[in-house]
């Protein structure tokens, strides 16, 4: 029997909605959400996801300012930049498009944004407040990816969540969500990531499966344990002659053959995407609504 | 075959005579590093580890300031303390004694000190520091059992280490440094809590099992992988009607059995607690040679 899906862009949708009533509310009183997204350079990929994020936050009422800057800016003139925003009372989350330029260094830029207007949750103070239990905004995909669980009715409590990957978008936050007290958490959590010997002994005794390790169907049918729900992180570009453009997007997650073990499973694309953006608008007004104490 | 002894007292004192011979070589440079103790109330235990952290930094040549408040001390008074501590140029580290009387909030004070003073690893910026893989402060009772792990020979890389306890003082932390990237980490890791359903099902599989539970003799020799090294954080006291006192300090592990099953076990009293200690005064002496750039 095929596993049941996570549709993401539906969950998504949902969650949309309710920022949008949100943003509603807020415009009755006066007060427009701002989100600034700043794109250094001409990276393709990174137009189209500005695009996208920029499309959303005017969907959804906010004022949103896009801070086009050249590939060779430098480090003091992006800092520059990151400080107006920091003090521009119309512009309540800053999003800074990775991947930056070589030369810029990320550390310094997320340590530059104000940590209430890090909506992308990069920031060490955010990240340590996660860590400590405490209310920070936090990283848009690992957030997404327990608002999947929850809405789709995975509860991950005490439940044995396996994280394949230990970046510090993905893994390592939803690692520190996961085992985090409360209805949303209250999991067993084990990460494994490209030093673990036999990465399928974990994966094999996942209740809940998270794939976040950037290789294109990594996870085989025999990697996961029968009714097991899977959430695929991955999105990797492999070749597809029958595309014009001559590859097609996949995830970690080799799909057509695990979804007929697993019990559920997000697709890609479809999956963990929609949710991104999703929670980044979410954590955008929910930084509106501290600031503007409303 | 019993196991191998981790001796944390015999650890601690070759950290702590690297630690003197790093502070010798900073007073040659006119360079005295400074640890500011806070204490607030009369809890005897506090008192005890307070006088020992104390001893300890004399006998490193620190120069030391033991700051007594009384317990109905309010908030405000005591943040007033740390804003001094924070702007002495005098001290490099400073500790606030736990716990705190019940109406003072830890996270008010941990906010407060300096991150660069903060020797205890608690402040969220640090602890995100550490999410993120860079370099800060890291909490002692945590930095100490990695100390203890690869002294002993125990290197965590390619290990699966099972953590049953999610504190932010020890266990949250410690899933972090064991699974970031490097000599003494890389480890795969679960951590295991008081929600997961069947804790020995995961116990039994761990290369190193940490113990950081707060419960008396709780992992049995049955919930041990034949082989294992095995660190004990718990520190309880339980009844003895042979001692004085009426009681006696006991470990989070069934120490008498699980040591004819583990390869190498650290004892209660003698093993991790000793490394805390040397690792605030390393903490302490890190921070002095940061601000000193020394």
């Amino acid at each position: 029997m095929a596993a049941r899906i996570i549709d993401g862009k539906t969950i998504a949708e949902q969650i949309n909605a309710e920022t949008r009533a949100e943003s509603q509310r807020l415009k009755a009183r006066g007060i427009t959400p701002g989100l600034a997204v700043v794109l250094v350079g001409e990276d393709p990929a990174s137009k189209v996801y500005v695009a996208n994020k920029e499309k959303m936050a005017a969907d959804l009422g906010f004022h949103s300012a896009l801070k086009r800057l050249p590939a060779d800016t430098g480090e003091g003139d992006l800092l520059a930049l990151i400080d107006d925003l920091n003090f521009d009372r119309k512009i309540h989350g800053i999003l800074v498009q990775s991947p930056l330029p070589k030369h810029l260094r990320e550390d310094e830029i997320w340590d530059d944004i104000d940590p209430t207007k890090d909506v992308d949750g990069f920031h060490p103070l955010n990240l340590g407040r996660l860590a400590a239990g405490q209310r920070a905004p936090v990283a848009c995909t690992p957030a997404g990816i327990i608002e999947m669980l929850v809405r789709s009715g995975a509860m991950p409590s005490g439940k044995h969540a396996v994280i394949v990957g230990r970046s510090i978008r993905v893994g390592r936050p939803l690692q520190l969500l996961l085992s985090q007290k409360g209805r949303a958490g209250d999991a067993t959590v084990t990460v494994c990531h490209s030093r673990t010997p036999d990465i399928g002994a974990h994966t094999r005794q996942a209740d809940i499966l998270i794939a976040a390790i950037g290789q294109p169907r990594f996870i085989k049918a025999d990697m996961v344990k029968p009714g097991a729900v899977v959430i695929d992180v991955g999105i990797n570009a492999v070749p597809d002659a029958t595309r014009k453009s001559g590859t097609r997007l996949v995830g970690d997650v080799d799909f057509d053959a695990v979804k007929e073990v697993a019990s559920a499973i997000s697709p890609v694309p479809g999956g963990v995407g929609p949710m991104t953006i999703a929670m980044l608008m979410h954590n955008t007004i929910a930084a509106c609504r501290a600031r503007e104490s409303a």
